[in-house]
């Protein structure tokens, strides 16, 4: 076989036919022993726990580069797809992942994306048992592309929604915003910043089994594409609330504070791929942020806000100088392809 | 807002910001009543049945052109993931889909395809409940990949697998073979043939529910990319078994064969969107064919060969004129983006 064979993904990887049985062997199934999965049949067959809901969810990764500071589009697929389990209050049981690759991807990549994703699960505590590779022609994808779709297990009795936040709620965000757009950026556009800008991408669902024991929660959501000010918008149009927001109290890094003047950006619209905003019982909220903060993925995690019954549907943004805006959906892109 | 705002897709409606959820508004939710999609929280929450496994598979579809004689990348996207729940038993209950959409796609296409994906999910008898979409630049994909990821639930006792098959089984096919791929390649190099081709692709849980209730069924799979022989070639490596074909059973259209001959194909090879391979107990083998052929879907199907115990893990062909040669897996790519 000839030296290309051997480094790059060919078109023939994704024949279905003997190349991609050897892709699937060489670059996927060391990372598994689960034995679905092993099993090569056209789906898992798998248990679950009884008396139980299902929740299913799926997103697809698009993020250029494929690499950047504190992750990958692996660990992305992971994180991004258990987080939205968590959102809900599952327990993230089991992922798909689907590739689409851009022919001439150097194997190298694909198997340390590989090995990043088995690690990802691995802490998040969930099993890859089913998947499928597609390769397209040279200049028909961008190197990359990754789907994951994921099945977790919701507790009887459990409820959470976009839909449940009250007024009196208090509003909580786990920490700082913005960190995973700007470390994609910086990545992207080579600019170098004092201090380094690293994504914060991270799985959840430990934390937000924490939140849970800890008091009543009402609404969980993980504030991804379009950020902060995007995420507490949806949950004020579902629940038909108001929601008032203080922004000295938005924790933000300087090095993303600054990244973020130097380039137009409002860290409240910037991705966030390791961070849950939480709305809450009022009587719960101090026992809840304790528990925050005492898990290492809510250290720097506060109370930034309340539900409201004014200005239905609306976020108004407290400034720093006490005066009051309207914190607006993302409209048009801001930073397109970041997760 | 511009004309080309209103007609074709945007980088903007990929922000997750106002653009993305007018997408899901217009595109997405009409062709949708199910509760758990209509909610928008980041996952869906659903009812499984008591006291059974669940099936999980996911498959990317890349097919090019989007729409082809007989079916479109839609319609594909529902089959291909309905029909690997059924091959392992399961009745298919949720899909997830996610949109990966080139910047410039004619929102009118991406209309057509969702109203395709629900007439075929309605069809399948499954609910489309949670969703992605993402938007990439002009040139960083090619028009259009779908993904979908399905649920289905396996009836305890229920044990299906490339592994079951047993020297004197019996194995038949449901129909002809290479109509899906000799159709998106008809489409793709517009050539013309005496007879249209068309796609069989079809969700066809219905037939396999037929042929469980008519006998002992030990394998089924649906032979996709790699076609007919490279589907063989996996169960006979999977169950450490041989397999034995009559090249004249095989069911093939003339129109499918013309179209092979022209341009060096064999249609044992082509992938098909709409057939089963099954391996069945050799006692009800004649009640499993009935019971397929009085299936829309399964008209065609025949007795095409059986398990043996010599040559393991191979498959040999017996030819029309009396040879026997050894079909293997697909090696190589055959047909690029055929699904």
């Amino acid at each position: 076989m000839s030296q290309q064979h051997d480094d790059q993904v060919l078109l023939a990887h994704g024949s279905g036919g003997v190349l991609s049985h050897e892709l699937v062997a060489r670059v996927f199934l060391p990372h598994s022993r689960h034995a679905a999965l092993a099993a090569l049949d056209d789906a898992a067959v798998l248990e679950l726990p009884p008396g139980s809901q299902l929740a299913f969810t799926t997103d697809s990764y698009v993020v250029q580069p494929l690499f950047f500071p504190g992750g990958d589009i692996g660990k992305l697929a992971v994180c991004g797809t258990v987080n939205d389990l968590a959102m809900v209050g599952a327990r993230p049981l089991y992922l798909s992942a689907g590739f689409i690759i851009e022919e001439g991807l150097p194997i190298a990549d694909l198997e340390r994306i590989a090995a990043s994703m088995a690690a990802t699960a691995q802490e998040a505590g969930v099993h890859i048992v089913t998947g499928d590779t597609k390769v397209v022609d040279h200049g028909s994808a961008d190197k990359l592309f990754i789907n994951t779709a994921g099945v977790g297990w919701v507790p009887t009795g459990m409820r959470l929604s976009g839909h449940l936040a009250r007024p009196g709620d208090i509003v909580l965000v786990s920490g700082t915003v913005g960190d995973h757009g700007m470390a994609v950026m910086s990545q992207r556009e080579g600019l170098r910043f004092s201090t380094a800008l690293e994504s914060d991408c991270a799985p959840l669902y430990g934390l937000v089994a924490e939140m849970l024991r800890a008091g009543e929660v009402h609404a969980l959501r993980d504030p991804t594409r379009g950020g902060l000010a995007t995420t507490l918008n949806e949950i004020a149009a579902q629940s038909d609330v108001g929601i008032e927001i203080e922004e000295t109290r938005v924790p933000v890094r300087a090095a993303v504070r600054g990244a973020c003047e130097m380039l137009g950006l409002d860290p409240l619209y910037v991705a966030n791929e390791g961070k849950v905003v939480a709305v809450v019982a009022a009587e719960d909220a101090a026992r809840i942020l304790a528990a925050m903060r005492a898990h290492r993925y809510g250290r720097d995690a506060a109370i930034i806000g309340q539900i409201v019954d004014v200005h239905r549907g609306r976020v108004v943004l407290r400034t720093a100088l006490g005066g009051r805006r309207l914190l607006d959906m993302l409209t048009g892109e801001q930073l397109p392809r970041i997760c």
